[in-house]
């Protein structure tokens, strides 16, 4: 269960960044959905790195292989297995890393939990995890593309400076999945800045649920905002989520409750959901990256004996999580959604009638 | 599975704000724990409203009856039954709310998702179901207690006027569960003056974990960070929760990354966890409290037949959540902590024959 | 988890035999639904002790009450919490059993397992949980109702004297749940006779589900064959389980297999599901009871100091477990049969569009 | 969650028999077990079909890939993927099946359920999905060995012809894994026979789990003994399962029960579980196999269209099921009672401190 994600659309990921392979089984999906495995390379090649100079220049190439589930092109309700199998796995050497524990890394902590630690590049704990989520994330898509249901996301900050527009459209087209064309070039520039200083950057990522029907979420703890906060949060690198607007505890409740009119919401400060349900308006979400931690210079760390060492690291990286990221937050999103459409249907006594009388 | 949380230390909790009674059945606790019921009632107090002008002036009473799992003072290993009955829920009169939906509430998607709802002061959305989570809770922090693990939390930031200090002792005592001695009068003013004007305040709450062991948090899906998401913002009036330092985003990887010495960590930007596992430093997390929806000034809203209308709340209710909240919040960290605990326990080889052979 | 059972109607089961009280908390339960008290009363009643001399001559007062989940007459989506009161738990002498082992009883292995043991009248491992069994049973009926479902069961075998009939009418009356009517006087007798022995006997019990749509059954792990089983196992004293024909194994494939014509299945060797899947024709299955373990005979065994002993029981306790069961059976096959149906409905897309478009 | 088993100790298996692959992830493997790859070929190997003239003469080559969770010959905490690749799916000519509902097959449910059906060779319904299960039960073993359990299966009666003898040691070294020597050459008969009329037998499988300590199984719903009828009961052609002596239900308590001495039970009717959980004895159980559905006889049935036809299958498939079902009876059997090892470590506060003070 440590694995898996979602209790009806149900993925179960598995892999290391430098292991034979990485994959997703995913489960729960409904039979008779086109399986558009153009859709899926498609996706996938968003997520990809080493396309452009604003994400790690590492070249990895992510072909999915899908073993199951899908039967004359559609699916068929068995489990769907992907796989992705690193291609370039060759033994690099790692001994300068292997005994250290990088700061802003999960080597430490892996490496007190279990005794033992894949030290090559991450092990499971890399970001390259992310692919098979992104993988789980377009057949989600698939889905919802036959409800009209939208999953969008972009870059709303970087680096501490925050854009003003939300601009769906810019960020499909744009190398940093900005959303906002005024800012695109000074983010662009203080990327380019923190990695020619060998540091990194954080940032902002925007999410955006359109065309969602009203009662999806099961409450108290099943709720649409608490599980998008759970598959937000899973992100590697991101440390905080907020639903609706992000000043909503500044706030008064007259001026954050949204008023009703017979044509929906006369605002949406809720973020679309109401008592962990939506409510028909837009889901809207923030999500907080941290800076990539691989940065290249000199840091205090311990070894696994316990000495004291300074390290510089090396190698290539995203000089900013974020971006790639905002991919990962569309897939996860979209599974979330999946789930939950999922598991309304159940919900009324009327829905059993239609499907079985 | 909806009404329940955690996996190993699992509760379920059941109950409308005007029914019968709420309660809570936990479930996977260890037996031949001490079971404290004096302690189990002086948290359902912290929580319980009516005790200051700070809080609902509605007076619950919350004695709980425990039911099953403890036997001659010790758990058992049995399900732990807690109900606490709703003495006075006479019938009220809410025909002027019967059929509108109160915005900022869950009115009107429970009713929309289940096509029937509780009128009677929000039914199961009331946040008289944290009640039950905080007797959840009070078990969690039975298990704590012999393990040390100390769970706080405060009120860190009232209507947009962050406080400095996070003293935790002052949070103890003070009325409004305050961390900032300096900035008590002045919040106490700003929540005295939203009441005077029949409107309500948003805030913001710290939570800290002390005395964690490290390897707390199962990778990739039920990391310790994003399980205490889920958790969070799955409580009433919650919009948002950072792990961590709350700038991170804002910061570069050198500013963000904490260095290691022998002696632990030499900074705490991670918030405790790192790769979602707990690195033995203090989990922190701020959690976002929107403004109490409940005001008592005219909005616009629909009822249930679609027709406009301009409606005005009557009755009594928190000016601000997030001070109630906090004792909620401490209350989910606790089970959430109780969970992780368990589950890392099966995690080693190590650890299995330490137990069997 | 350990208490709980279901995915989506998913009950939750609390109490010890002669603790405060016994309960259930049943989520999942579709909003909608004409809530039938009177109807629960009658299904506690079928299972109560006390009725006539088949049974246990102690009388269990099984009075339900409905904490939640229940408005004006109609299930509301939350969770429905029943509890029943233990009465007469007036602190009657264990201390001539409090120390020892009975033989045939969970006593030993709870003891072992948790370090300590609720020794009055078996706490959880008494069969008198099986009460929260049939309420949550009575709750899947109230749904399988508006289908048309029915669930049946009765007795088949007692003493190993195995009637020829499957009149499920007759059950229906018969003060043991008797199947066939011819067999009826010679199981009272062989009762009757164990019961002035101070002896106990086990039975069979066949259960049949009718009327069930073709598509149950999630494979491959939640099939409606595996968990059918696992239902029927957890019940007190039920040793075996055997879906269709309990010949089976002895046939050919020839004489298995069941041919297919325009109007269904020429025979249901497979009672009712192949590859875990109804396949349209009744449900059916064999129950296998062990005899009741409290008999009042001389027996060996030893005291949680290690001593051995001879011990003789006393009190009042069924002769047979087996009668009472097969209500149990029943309510355990309907909550089963709710779950499948709410699963099921999540499976096809074509469904998905129904609700949604 | 259809497709897994096992709440800590969890697998998912995923994939179609004539598909590119199938294979399983197991989450929940606990860090630093040495990692026996042999090991986990060799069992493979004992269910692989083609292996002598009472198995399938197909000969799939199950050749497993392991692609994650291993590293430097341990598992590291992380899920365990293995795939086998279907090496021979060259594509077959099915058209004479591909319209057909064979009978005994679940053709006819997968087709109604999901409206689609992977027709070849059986899809997901196949018995090859079983080696999935293998491969887990393989990783189960090897958490088992370092506890010195041992897991034993063989075959106990074969076309209605029960043996006497209990000799798991014959049972190892058979080519039809017999647990009685003496009915060995008539139980092949039997077979040879039944292969030559082109019809198919049942049979009974004997399950022994040895040196299992006290304590395990999770009452009320997550019992060892009715996970382990789960189980059982999930595998292809299984119909039933009894736990303990299966002749109980005809027994009288007096005969039933098994009285206690200091060194242990005096008997073992009870399978060594009581109320759920494990006594100390060896676990036994019988499985009831149904004769493998695939016989080449003229058989009545309907297409997809609803036309009656009269049907004959050709090709190679196991004269009885139940012979090479004993290896994934053990396979089983060894998932569950590591899952129940995993969960059973945290039942008890004094675990807890064992391993965190």
């Amino acid at each position: 269960m440590f694995n898996s994600f979602g209790e009806i659309f149900r993925f179960t990921t598995f892999g290391e960044s430098h292991g034979v392979a990485l994959g997703v089984v995913i489960d729960g999906v409904p039979a008779g959905i086109e399986f558009d495995e153009e859709f899926l390379i498609r996706e996938l090649d968003r997520r990809r790195p080493g396309k452009n100079r604003f994400a790690t220049a590492r070249n990895e190439s992510d072909t999915p292989e899908i073993l199951s589930g899908v039967f004359e092109g559609k699916t068929t309700g068995t489990p769907i297995a992907i796989v992705i199998f690193n291609k370039n796995q060759k033994s690099r050497d790692y001994s300068n890393i292997k005994d250290l524990f990088r700061p802003g890394h999960a080597d430490f902590t892996y490496y007190h939990k279990y005794g033992i630690r894949d030290y090559r590049g991450g092990g499971r704990s890399s970001a390259r995890e992310t692919a098979a989520r992104v993988a789980a994330g377009a057949v989600a898509k698939m889905i919802l593309k036959e409800l009209n249901i939208k999953i969008k996301a972009g870059v709303l900050e970087i680096g501490g400076v925050r854009g003003e527009k939300e601009d769906f459209e810019n960020a499909k087209t744009s190398e940093i999945f900005a959303l906002d064309k005024d800012y695109e070039e000074r983010w662009k520039s203080l990327i380019d800045e923190a990695k020619k200083e060998h540091n990194s950057l954080g940032g902002v990522v925007k999410l955006k649920i359109e065309n969602l029907p009203v009662g999806l979420g099961e409450p108290i703890y099943y709720k649409l905002d608490n599980i998008l906060a759970s598959a937000m949060v899973s992100i590697n690198a991101v440390k905080g989520v907020y639903i609706g607007n992000s000043k909503a505890h500044q706030l008064t409740g007259l001026e954050n409750n949204d008023e009703i009119s017979k044509d929906g919401f006369l605002s949406n400060n809720a973020g679309g959901v109401l008592g962990g349900i939506s409510n028909g308006e837009s889901i809207e979400a923030e999500i907080y990256f941290k800076p990539t931690p691989s940065i290249f210079k000199n840091q205090k760390t311990v070894d696994i004996y316990g000495n004291e060492v300074n390290m510089k690291l090396q190698g290539r990286h995203d000089p900013i999580v974020a971006v790639r990221g905002s991919v990962v937050v569309e897939a996860m999103a979209a599974c979330v959604v999946a789930d939950m459409l999922l598991l309304n249907m159940t919900r009324k006594m009327e829905y059993i009638k239609k499907i079985y009388l």
